[in-house]
């Protein structure tokens, strides 16, 4: 969706708005750390996200790369920066082309400044010369496509001392087709205003975003005003002088700053705000919280999972719960599908799911930190621990589970970890919810006025005998639907038919009901593999003859993997009735 | 389905099962009734019903409309008879050509004897001369495709004294491939239950359901017992004759007689029941009570309304509100469609429904039967009335309503009857539910251990200055949304975007949700043509110029037809709140 189109609904619903600009990392680690990072932060509601171009060095393929799974993968509006002046125009026209092909709606056209703290780059032969040719070009080439931005310089740019002047650069810009201004950063807010009144006057009517760069450490303060030649009003290095070694002291400035800054603004009628978060997660949430900001409820959970906004995906409204805690595996395995089911999963012609192998299916941490983690387990009276531990939030990750538990299993906590110590490792879970408002701060999604429903939903390994104990219990429960499966495919299950089983649901005004989340064999086939391998990748950190090696791949080899549904969901606890009696613990060790 | 089947599955849930016969009556009005009778003998839970053939007459054309009506319109799997001896056979083959396109799957294969009371009938060349031969003929042409039943006589075949061939017949006719049994009528328990053993005996094991014929008068029991030469016990003899001129008291006698002769064949293991019901109602239904026996959830509300069984319907399980009350009208306007919606009416392509005029499209009741009912108002107050007074229970019908208001709306009566009086006229309304077991006697429909849902829901006209206060009203609740329209298409709404709202919804086990009824715009603007012409229909009762027909006609020409969802399905009567002001009412006359 167009940056524009989500700027105008903000204004319209009378809210405020704000918005993260993040840079490619250098390594393969800081990506991925880097995208854990913009998930957590899409619970804070940016209307959308900004990645930096560079385009002197790799780092604009990783640009490409993070702009297109923060787009498909974690569902954030993105916005790609590209430069100009740098950039042969076959370079820009791939790049054009590939963000359109990944769904990606807005580009932030930038003439190409130096690299921060590279002064000595190379101008390109066959690129533009000014930002407006590129606007201008992609208006040619695009049409109505792309929602183009520019960057506005409050206090002039650094290489003209012309204001005038570059306030008509700014003015050519908005002719040539811009749609937004998002400001260099600046620490003096007057300065700020007037520049922004100045605008008006000339004509500019499009938004403009003040951008904000939270001060994260003096040295850093220094080195960047330094480098754009901001302006920084005195009581600001007064402020900082006594506190400059103190780095925690600093950033709490910086915060306090921030959060003044924008309130001013805020009083002069500026909506929305643009932070230049350096890839930084802590000061932009607390800035947001010191402003009292909270994110838009449609935005923050317009389903229960972040749907993604990959442009071959608009329609998808349904997945399996299988890959809860592994978002990015299933968007990658799902990604060759043309079709997504809309609304009902049975709609869809039967998946067919890409092989894990071809995605560097690994565990996510490196194996220094797997080993702390999970250290050499013995028997599978440790391995049993391990996971009692990960529920009582005393480990941080597992490899099915590479952050902590859900608060919305908060509920269930306790009664998880005595199952996992018995021998029933969950890998996946959800308490069941009757009808609880949409709005509810832990199992709310979807629109306001809507009701949310879930069934309670348990997957754990379990072994071969304590599995047909578990069968018997279930058995004799009418409302428990299970399937089990060992790494071989052997399926069990009581199901009828190939129905899908809807796990979560919700009902909101004028509309059919959204079910979002499913449980059913296809999916659960193709998920088998990739938790059963798991297991493999886990035995892999050890010596090959090892105990550890011998414990985990006798589960792997022999154990089972069973997912089961209560669909009581007014009976908030009885699937954990299957569990309560003796008879169904496996023996504690072998 | 087939039969078959469905006595396949009554005998594994352990449960007694029944079936009722029709004959095609003679005249168009004959048939309406009989289409009400069968909708509401729906209830009773025949696993399936029958409907006679009559070569003789232009009748056979009817059992063929009547067949298809049950199967597509009421959702009664049919069994069509079909006589072969007095038949060409390019007949016979039209006939199952017809049958198979109307998604029937059941034949009663029989050789053709004389309609009932007429002796000299004509035998036709081209036919066959067996049933026999015809079972082997459907066998052949068809394969498997039809559950074929034959008739077993267990006095033997009037025509033929030798009961050892007879049997030898019978067992013809299974070994051409025949699927069940159903008998001639008897009365004497203990030669059935003889005769059965003997079938058995020589190898017959196909189900066998003895044909129970309530005694509805003496004269007709007298004159059919004549006919089909069947034996009558002297007990049953005296004790009709003190009664025999009480056409009451023979009535509750046969009753009596048929419970007691199916409590004896119970005991004997007997568990499938054929009932000849004459086309009669109260009889069978005193029976089957006395016999304690109940319609299986499953079978008497697999939806909130009755699946149409039509071949190509069989995906179907959306329906728009609208048609509640004139389910034929719907059926009829959507026969040309080549899918139907399943699950989501939002898949659907927006469909094209057929033209009100093609259809017959009529009030129900002949004219003066109506004006008894609804007389000459003379204002617009006289209208209110008549639908306040349909609420009240003391009018059976009005245009748009052919039988007394569903017992759901018991909880809503009086408030209805109060806004109908006050100008708000009702055509349509169900009231919220909000999780009620699937196996609710009022709300319940679908698998058992499942739960229900319904948003509350009111359709009516109401004069345009009355719809102003009523949309200022609903502008100020949060979960109201409405459609409203006049005669000539101005269409006025709250909802955004085209989707549908899910009015009727059910959670159940192991299953996607389901959500059989919506409120939606095409549909709606469909179904207002429809709504509207009513007005004239009845305007065209009275004199053109009369004050009747001028009132009726002003309301035809200016009012709106609304509906209003209330989408908080918690709050059973706020949907009611927008009436409470006095504001909102109108002029009580103009």
């Amino acid at each position: 969706m167009k940056i524009t189109k989500k700027i105008e609904k903000a204004l319209a619903e009378e809210r405020c708005f704000w918005s993260f600009e993040y840079f490619p990392p250098k390594t393969e680690t800081g990506v991925i750390n880097l995208y854990d990072r913009m998930e957590r932060m899409y619970a804070l509601g940016p209307e959308f996200i900004d990645v930096t171009w560079n385009a002197g060095g790799s780092s604009s393929d990783v640009t490409m790369q993070v702009c297109t799974t923060a787009q498909s993968v974690y569902g954030l509006e993105t916005c790609m920066h590209l430069t100009c002046t740098n950039m042969p125009r076959e370079k820009i026209d791939i790049a054009l082309r590939d963000a359109k092909a990944a769904g990606i709606q807005n580009i932030l056209a930038l003439r190409g400044d130096p690299p921060r703290g590279q002064e000595n780059w190379t101008k390109c032969e066959t690129g533009f010369s000014y930002a407006r040719d590129l606007v201008k070009y992609i208006r040619e080439e695009y049409g109505d496509y792309f929602c183009i931005g520019v960057a506005g310089y409050p206090e002039g740019h650094t290489e003209n001392p012309d204001k005038e002047e570059d306030m008509q650069h700014l003015k050519a810009k908005v002719d040539a087709g811009a749609n937004y201004i998002v400001t260099q950063l600046f620490y003096d807010v007057d300065l700020f205003l007037d520049w922004e009144k100045q605008c008006r006057a000339i004509g500019i009517d499009i938004p403009i975003l003040p951008g904000i760069m939270p001060i994260q450490s003096y040295g850093g303060f220094k080195r960047m005003t330094t480098l754009c030649k901001t302006f920084v009003p005195k009581e600001i290095l007064d402020d900082l002088e006594p506190i400059k070694d103190d780095d925690k002291a600093v950033k709490e400035y910086g915060v306090k700053l921030a959060v003044k800054m924008c309130n001013t603004m805020k009083d002069a009628g500026i909506r929305g705000f643009h932070f230049y978060t350096l890839n930084l997660e802590r000061s932009t949430r607390l800035i947001l919280e010191g402003l009292g900001f909270v994110a838009p409820i449609e935005l923050a959970r317009p389903l229960p999972w972040n749907p993604s906004l990959a442009k071959n995906r608009e329609k998808e409204n349904v997945r399996p719960i299988f890959w809860k805690n592994r978002t990015r595996s299933y968007i990658l395995r799902t990604e060759a599908w043309d079709d997504f089911p809309n609304g009902r999963w049975g709609d869809a012609r039967s998946p067919a799911f890409g092989e894990i192998d071809g995605y560097g299916f690994n565990l996510k941490y490196p194996a220094d930190e797997c080993l702390q983690m999970w250290n050499h387990p013995q028997t599978e009276k440790d391995i049993f621990n391990l996971f009692a531990k990960y529920c009582m939030n005393e480990l941080n990750a597992l490899p099915w589970s590479d952050s902590p538990l859900y608060p919305e299993s908060d509920v269930i906590r306790t009664r998880l970890a005595d199952i996992n110590s018995k021998g029933f490792l969950t890998i996946n879970s959800q308490p069941a919810v009757d009808g609880a408002p949409s709005t509810h701060p832990i199992y709310g999604w979807g629109p306001k006025n809507g009701f949310v429903y879930q069934k309670a939903y348990l997957e754990f390994f379990v072994s071969p005998e304590a599995l047909d104990n578990i069968i018997t219990k279930v058995s004799s429960h009418p409302y428990i639907t299970y399937y089990a499966v060992n790494k071989q495919g052997d399926l069990r299950t009581n199901t009828q038919g190939d129905s899908p089983n809807a796990v979560t649901w919700g009902v909101f005004p004028g509309q059919e009901i959204i079910q979002p989340t499913i449980v059913e064999s296809v999916s659960f086939m193709a998920w088998k593999d990739e938790a059963f391998e798991l297991w493999n990748k886990w035995a892999c950190l050890y010596e090959p003859e090892s105990q550890s090696a011998k414990v985990i791949q006798n589960i792997w080899d022999t154990w089972f993997l069973i997912n089961i549904v209560d669909n009581n969901f007014k009976d908030e606890h009885a699937i954990f009735t299957i569990f309560d009696d003796g008879t169904t613990s496996p023996p504690a060790s072998r």
